[in-house]
């Protein structure tokens, strides 16, 4: 898609989350069916560490995402002075069971722990939000197996469902952390886009972002990109989930900007956020997949 | 250092890799000869299979500067017929050596073998050219512990040198490859450059180049950086090493373009190939000392 002149009876495309996610979660509905049928019932291992809101809320929406393409989610939850080696317990266990194809591992863990070291005892094939070294190095390196973080990409899920053809294009991802920011970068070089990665000690982002074909705003914090960052016509996804001043939900875009400005944009929210669980979901499912796959091998060979 | 206008009384400076690397063996040589007389004699376990030309040239170099700053250099050599597990088994001989501090394996390995299984045996910590997923997602991550990718790092050690401040930069990779490109590119964000990782698919590298404060070429090819690439008074640090058409060793820069243009620019031969192995002694001597220091740690806990 390329760049085109807004006026107010040509308003920017809305993309928003919800088609995306439906589309995902047809597929991943349909492959848990198969895996049903052939005596394999998907199943993700939630584990959680103590009660904070953020989690819960997460959760609850993960729960209804794998209720709706049946997969089953058994939890383990674990009281927030649980002991280090109480958890890495847990998860060995959780990695141990034939009958649990994916992790997920609520973060940050209470201060103490050597997460760094907890996250690596993840066996890499459950390792379904990229928290591995293993997974890290795949996501960096281009290399098929191991999953992305779910976020960076619902970036290119996105994308890639309302057709945006990355090749040549010339993207800016503003923020570098290791769970959003880096690792979009990198699956954007792999569709080909010549990738800047611009942060808060880069100088006239309104200029850098002016000259790009995309935007991914990932820095966290609102007005990340104002009315000045912006050209005619480009492509925006927003990344941001922040509260703003009058305690409303916003991204790192500013919403009269994009509306206005934008060839295209994502909302917040209903955005990149309303893909992550869906995103979460596919992985468990192609994780299940590939277990029993090799599961079946491994019969084959005895 | 900022842009100035070039003319002819106004040749570029030209930053070579001799000084650089002097004064990295300096400091590796006080390293070494400080934990020679604590009892430490520092020892880098090459493992090489086959008689590659290419091979057998970096060792030699290798096996110089090792001298020169007092590491010890023990040599595993097999043939190219040598098995999967031959290999894997010396491998794992050579970690679990406490007189071997690192780990160089020349690659590629033969083919037919799990190049990238082999090199996860390597031990992180003995891990001196980030081949681990370990390593390498520490580079991705920006976290210390860990080596960097020599080459790569090199790229660094000459900008340091020489005085360049990458804060607020903008800088372009020219390459994204997993061994120079990509860890190059997050070796500068470290340092607060805006950086932009470019490659084959990029569109009007040019015009995008022009823009750049430093520009790194890594792509591997000649003519990659020409004088339509070239504002005035850039910093260029040239990666690559190729055979041009008349049988000479060249960069992937036009040195014409680089000597007339370029604020300060890294020749090939004697730039950034000038600093590798000696980024690669400073790798041995500082994974020497942590090993003696968690040796001695170990004693006191006992």
């Amino acid at each position: 898609m390329g760049r085109r002149a807004a006026g107010k009876e040509d308003m920017a495309q809305k993309w928003t989350g919800k088609e995306v996610a439906q589309d995902l979660d047809q597929k991943t509905a349909a492959e848990v069916s198969r895996l049903i049928e052939a005596g394999i019932q998907p199943t993700i291992g939630v584990i959680r560490v103590g009660e904070k809101a953020a989690d819960l809320s997460y959760e609850k929406g993960l729960v209804k995402r794998c209720e709706k393409v049946g997969i089953r989610v058994e939890k383990f939850l674990l009281p927030e002075d649980v002991s280090e080696q109480g958890l890495r317990d847990v998860v060995r266990e959780v990695n141990a069971s034939p009958q649990i194809h994916g992790i997920l591992l609520f973060r940050p863990l209470p201060k103490g722990m050597d997460e760094h070291g907890i996250l690596q005892e993840i066996a890499p094939e459950k390792d379904l939000d990229c928290v591995t070294d293993a997974s890290l190095a795949g996501v960096f390196a281009g290399k098929a197996g191991g999953f992305a973080p779910c976020t960076a990409e619902a970036v290119i899920r996105i994308l890639d469902y309302y057709g945006y053809d990355c090749t040549g294009k010339r993207a800016v991802v503003v923020g570098r952390s290791t769970v959003i920011g880096k690792p979009a970068a990198m699956l954007l070089l792999a569709k080909n886009a010549t990738v800047t990665i611009a942060h808060t000690r880069t100088r006239d982002l309104p200029a850098l972002l002016r000259e790009a074909d995309l935007i991914v705003a990932a820095a966290g914090h609102p007005h990340t990109v104002t009315r000045e960052c912006l050209g005619m016509g480009q492509t925006l996804v927003d990344v941001g989930i922040n509260v703003d001043e009058n305690g409303k939900l916003t991204g790192d875009v500013d919403r009269e900007a994009e509306e206005t400005l934008a060839g295209a944009y994502t909302p917040v929210p209903g955005g990149v956020g309303a893909v992550t669980t869906s995103v979460l979901a596919a992985h468990l499912a192609e994780a299940a997949a590939a277990q029993s796959a090799q599961g079946g091998d491994q019969k084959k060979c005895q």
